[in-house]
């Protein structure tokens, strides 16, 4: 393995552990036992990932090799000890903890594996259709988080927190013109970065797309 | 593209419009920002053409080309921009006009992408399964619906209304039938009129299947 | 068809009855019509399935051959005209014959799945990778009976009845060693097996897993 795949293969490990946690999270939150926890916390882990593998028509990356599975259960595993032990962090005047460690787990989430979904598309033969490649990458980065909230009965995510699908469409976009530009770590980096960004500029200045006004 | 082709591709695009205006509606009612909007329109309009293709090993066509998801953005755009000025469309004594449109919009959907299942299964090498292109042709048919639904949280429309899926059923069934007989074109345009014709009767003569009786 | 194919073929006949069953029993609690729990029996009983052909790139089998899709209706039929006549079974001092059959159903199918994945694992190339073997065994596993929970809008059975996805593990992982000691047959009857003891047990004995504290 040389440098630039091994730093992917970092960003993908990153990008699980963080997913999985906000798996883990959701399904503390719900007071799920701890088997529960940890099948949430792979699904969030490698739902997305999955999804994309078998739209391209590849054996899932995540039934090949077991690190990912093995990584999100470990991840879920840890959550789960520290807020057993720690569990006032879920309530009270510690709540907003929940809330914040919620934000950065599933927006790293979100950067890495729209960064990578993209470069997903690019390996297996489609380098030239940006449209693939940017629906790919949104559909790598949100699938996830999808199946969790859907999983969990909680309203998705994604049409619930503003500008969800929104950053990792520009992410996607952004992705796959610096790839053309500069190649691919830079587009990895900048990519996952544009997504988390914009999440943590949304929550800190409460941005908002317009929606239906209230019928009176 | 020849005639027939063309034929075709128009009724692709109608059947998109259709389901991708019902996710719209739906996203509408829900308080969905204009983003959520567009996911859920896109979710709906190529969701079950995209499970459809990944069943069938193909790569999906909403992937590959533009044209439906482009589609779907600027209806559900439009959508969203028509409730947005004349929000009393949603509620009172014009709440009316929701259900009405919602049926009208889903049944051409289902009606259209119930036939156009039943084509892509000859097309991919199983003309003379009957049972294969029957169930593809349901599962193209009802898949967008039942993700809108799910996505969005509301009881899936397969469940609640009536001659749902007994709708696409016999649409399905008569697809298959004319195209032995009298070949594509007939099959799609009548195969999709069977599908709307049972659920426009069904709804207005308030059709209903056995249920379970109310135990007491 | 030899010998042991038979088996194999009834094993997967009977696993399709019972998920069918439990499907139809959801849908007949939730007051849905009589297409609506056909299609919830269907959809449990060929749900995991397909998931796990997808996933390895065949074109499923509930597909191929109609013989699923129709045991699976005619069940959900039977299980339907049943408690049509003695809807009384449903409620009342008898409403833990509901519970009670819908433990056994699900617990006969979440066995007989899980054993027939990690066979189709083994036989579509991958009979080295244990990890596979086992992921693809409880997803085949757990896949029909969550789609059913899912679009029931019912809480998902494998974060409601604790030890359901780790029953699920714990045959599978028999399964796959079973296989390498004493071949097909066996590994498919004691996994199967496995699974359904540990639901049996934890049942009864109210097995449960550590779960997190209630926050006071």
């Amino acid at each position: 393995m040389n440098i630039q795949d091994s730093i992917i293969f970092f960003m993908e490990i990153l990008g699980t552990i963080a997913f999985a946690a906000s798996g883990a999270m959701v399904g503390i939150r719900k007071r799920m036992d701890i088997f529960g926890i940890c099948v949430l916390g792979v699904v969030t882990a490698v739902g997305g990932g999955m999804t994309r593998d078998v739209i391209l028509g590849k054996l899932p990356s995540a039934l090949e090799k077991p690190v990912y599975v093995v990584v999100s259960v470990i991840t879920s595993l840890a959550i789960f000890v520290l807020l057993y032990i720690k569990h006032d962090l879920l309530s009270g005047r510690l709540g907003t903890f929940y809330d914040k460690a919620m934000l950065i787990m599933d927006s790293v989430g979100l950067g890495i594996f729209t960064s990578l979904g993209v470069m997903s598309g690019i390996d297996n033969g489609y380098p030239d259709n940006s449209f693939l490649l940017v629906f790919i990458g949104m559909l790598t980065g949100v699938g996830g988080g999808l199946m969790r909230d859907m999983m969990a009965g909680e309203e998705p995510y994604i049409f619930v927190k503003h500008i969800y699908a929104c950053a990792s469409l520009v992410g996607a976009l952004g992705c796959v013109e610096i790839y053309r530009e500069w190649g691919r770590l830079p587009a990895v980096f900048i990519g996952a970065f544009i997504v988390m960004a914009i999440r943590f500029l949304a929550a800190h200045y409460r941005w908002n797309l317009p929606h239906p006004k209230s019928s009176s």
